[in-house]
């Protein structure tokens, strides 16, 4: 079952060893265990809904029960985990939608602008930056569970496209998919959950976005179903027909309508998918290579450099000791000390496609003195993708918040941006007399730049209040940093409420008035998702 | 210098065989040589300027000389050309303006706001869709002459960007790439005079895109003087911060301002190309080929399958009918007859890289039964790229028009879409007691579909009148059954005003109001470049 108040499955705990825990304590300090509230305590705080016996109750079997509007009103956010942890969530949505076809969601649409009722679409409930946070409005609110439209409605080996109905889940997609030999091959942390409405609606990233493309070039036509009418995307190669608002729909986090069926790019299932490693003995030297094997067109699938601080942790968070004591050792022998990087390379395709990649790849790094050091770290990595998250639910109860930022800046912009990002942070925490954790990596390289990817890691304050002051402290330094080195707002995670002050500096007024004014046209009431991406 | 009544200079004159015109009349009939307007009977039908006077004659060196504005009248459509030749030109723009700057046309943008005057901005002059066609407006009309801002503003060979000013044109962009070694790769068919603004503007694909992208993807940030204000797009290598809309600059057909600057990618120049040709028994097995390869990733520059009218039409034009014979009695042996379809193939790259996937082609082709010939049909096609259109000037002269339509569907659509086009035209040829020409290559593709390119050759009329009806009818029968099979009405040529009735049906009525919403935000009183792209 999955967990009402964290990461994931119920049955699942991360583990962290002690050596770990007394390295976060040394860069940290010392923390406190934290009372989490419990599942009846949360259920108590849900007021009475606006919409008993209202007639739309009669619509997508829709549900004023209070469970079901407490397991809907956060996302996976700082502040959302702050809210259920410590029992700070001002508002919960007057009733949850579970609409089975794109017909009971236009009737939905339909009802909300005659009653103006205002609408939150919800795939897998986990935004990290407060998009499902129900507004403060004198309107009722819905929130739009779209987990019961999850089937392919279509699929066409010879044109490498298939339609799936939104709500459908990664592993659900990839189920499908892998079955006629086939994969959509999109990765985001949060895979096991997330939908492929929710990945458009944020024009979402995957960790094998370098070969098989970011949702903006997977997203090929769709549905999305707006209070004005429904709007089509006829799935067409390329066009020179005047704007293209597809790039409107991808992104657009819930504020134009909500998207019903997507059409996407597949490809076959690679033969071969291999993921390496080398260690380089300082930053300087690592993002040469890593620019150079962005700019070669290797057919590589990912490429992840862990920054300094980030390597260091990664080796003492993790559980064989023994064995990396020698590859640290190993590594000093050819002067690899401590300001070393771990990189990990994937390579897919055919055999003979992923020899020479990896070959040519190989030769790139050793141009830059990096330290091939096999697939061992690559084979811990895949096995352990997607559990990374559950450690927020074991360092949480042991007094530690961690977070994650993210941007991405062109090549000439990188290092100073990460420093940026980094020293923002610590000064932001040493203000006010607290340490935090910060590391880096740099990963879903582009030839022209790269994401950089920024965890921290602080105590959890004593009240609820003082916890989210302590994060918007840190939050909105590293995010002023972000938008001063001219970095985006945000490279996969979308704007929500998290990062919306932030949008005017990047984006400037004229693309907000755009904006805007899309939106107007296809919802004059403002419905959906209000203040969510804009106010 | 270049030819004011067609197309390219006018020493360059593109002789056409006796055989070929033996070849056209057996299939079109036989022509009357077409009188063509002098210069001067073109100046003649040139109005007085509604500005003469007029206080925005001091900004950017505006001019209302009569030959400027002739020479600024009309693009390069066949409505264009009937204009010139035939003397069908409505509406001559009252001056034309020639800025140096963009802060010049800041300067111009806010006098024609306090002034309420027209403006449409002009790259190259190669529209063939009459986006530089004057409207028929009670206001004073200026064209803006972009080509003296054609300069490099900056270049970083590490993050692989170039900024250029947005009216250079594409040799003025490859002289000044190739002599630091990087290469934009954008070679549309106008590359000869049309210009980064323009490409931009109109979502343009080059010859090459397959292997560089089409300016969809090339063009990274920028800036756009709109009436409202300037909009500035940050070169950012991905964001999930919103809409993209840079995709909406892209495709704006100077509907939302004038470009004045493009951030646009550049890659290495590639220490091979080569272009392959092979010969295929029919279309069926030849566009399995080319989906294959096209599915396949095989670092290609470019891919172009003409089907059989096309593979005759080129042999019957070749100068060279000698050795062509041999090659028809060669490919015959091999059971390649009356239906045959040639193949040009390029690819890119280290010379590793280009025998690599040179191979891999080859052996796809060979699995669908293609006959490999060399490299020397695919030298005869470098040499001559840019030389098609001057055939334009020699039909012409003949009596002669020859036009094309283009469009982009997933492969599933692609057989049925170009029998459609081709029926469409000889259909509407019949109803008028003509015959036409017609013959198709597909070119440009992508994983989940292919463009189309169909070439159309006809007899003019006696009159201008009955030639553009003539035009219309075929034109609007073929993109009748381009929107009708779910293509685009343009995968590289834009929508100008000879597009435009056809958008509808493609895009939706919500996605025509959501963009004259965006452009009612930057462009409130409609002064750029009306009746363009929309009503």
């Amino acid at each position: 079952m999955r967990r009402w108040n964290g990461w994931g499955e119920e049955s699942v705990f991360q583990k962290v060893n002690p050596i770990a825990f007394e390295y976060l304590q040394a860069h940290v300090g010392l923390a406190k265990t934290s009372h989490s509230l419990t599942f009846d305590e949360l259920i108590a705080l849900v007021p009475s809904s606006r919409l008993t016996q209202h007639e739309l109750l009669a619509c997508c079997d829709m549900t004023c029960d209070a469970k079901d509007r407490a397991l809907h009103a956060v996302g996976q956010s700082l502040p959302d985990w702050i809210g259920l942890r410590m029992g700070l969530i001002e508002r919960f949505p007057d009733a949850v939608a579970y609409p089975k076809s794109a017909q009971e969601i236009r009737t939905l649409l339909d009802l909300a602008s005659e009653h103006d009722i205002r609408l939150i679409p919800y795939g897998g409930g986990t935004s990290v930056v407060g998009h499902l946070t129900v507004p403060d409005s004198l309107q009722p609110v819905v929130t739009v569970d779209m987990r019961r439209m999850n089937q392919l409605l279509h699929f066409d080996p010879m044109e490498q496209l298939a339609t799936f109905e939104a709500g459908i889940s990664g592993p659900e997609i990839e189920d499908c998919l892998q079955a006629r030999g086939y994969t959509l091959g999109h990765y985001p942390q949060s895979f096991e959950y997330s939908t492929l409405g929710g990945w458009v609606a944020t024009r979402s990233a995957g960790q094998y976005s370098l070969g098989y493309g970011r949702m903006d070039s997977l997203f090929v036509g769709g549905r999305l179903e707006t209070p004005a009418g429904s709007f089509v995307l006829k799935p067409i190669p390329a066009s020179a027909a005047g704007p293209d608002l597809r790039q409107t729909v991808l992104g657009s986090e819930g504020r134009l309508g909500i998207i019903t069926e997507c059409t996407v790019k597949v490809s076959r299932l690679p033969k071969q998918e291999r993921v390496h490693a080398a260690f380089f003995k300082d930053a300087e030297t690592a993002l040469t290579a890593v620019r150079e094997l962005a700019q070669a067109d290797l057919h590589m699938t990912m490429i992840r450099l862990s920054l300094a601080a980030e390597t260091e942790t990664t080796l003492a968070l993790a559980s064989h000791q023994k064995v990396l004591s020698f590859v640290k050792l190993g590594l000093s022998l050819w002067g690899v000390k401590d300001q070393k990087c771990l990189l990990l390379y994937g390579v897919a395709g055919s055999t003979d496609a992923v020899s020479q990649g990896l070959l040519s790849a190989r030769r790139i790094i050793k141009q830059q003195g990096g330290i091939f050091v096999g697939q061992k770290f690559g084979e811990e990595w895949k096995k352990a993708r997607f559990q990374s998250p559950y450690l927020r639910n074991t360092l949480w109860e042991a007094g530690y918040a961690i977070d994650t930022l993210e941007t991405s800046v062109i090549w000439s912009k990188v290092k100073t941006t990460i420093a940026a990002i980094e020293d923002a942070l610590k000064n932001a925490a040493r203000l006010q007399q607290e340490q935090v954790h910060v590391f880096t990596h740099v990963s879903h390289v582009y030839a022209v730049g790269s994401s950089i990817y920024t965890t921290y890691v602080f105590r959890l304050a004593d009240t609820a209040d003082a916890t989210l002051a302590r994060w918007q402290t840190l939050k909105s330094a590293a995010s002023q940093a972000i938008v001063e080195q001219g970095g985006t707002i945000s490279h996969q995670h979308g704007v929500g409420l998290d990062h919306r002050p932030y949008l005017e500096v990047e984006k400037g007024e004229l693309w907000l008035q755009m904006l805007r004014a899309v939106a107007k046209t296809v919802d004059p009431k403002g419905l959906m998702n209000p203040g969510k991406l804009m106010e």
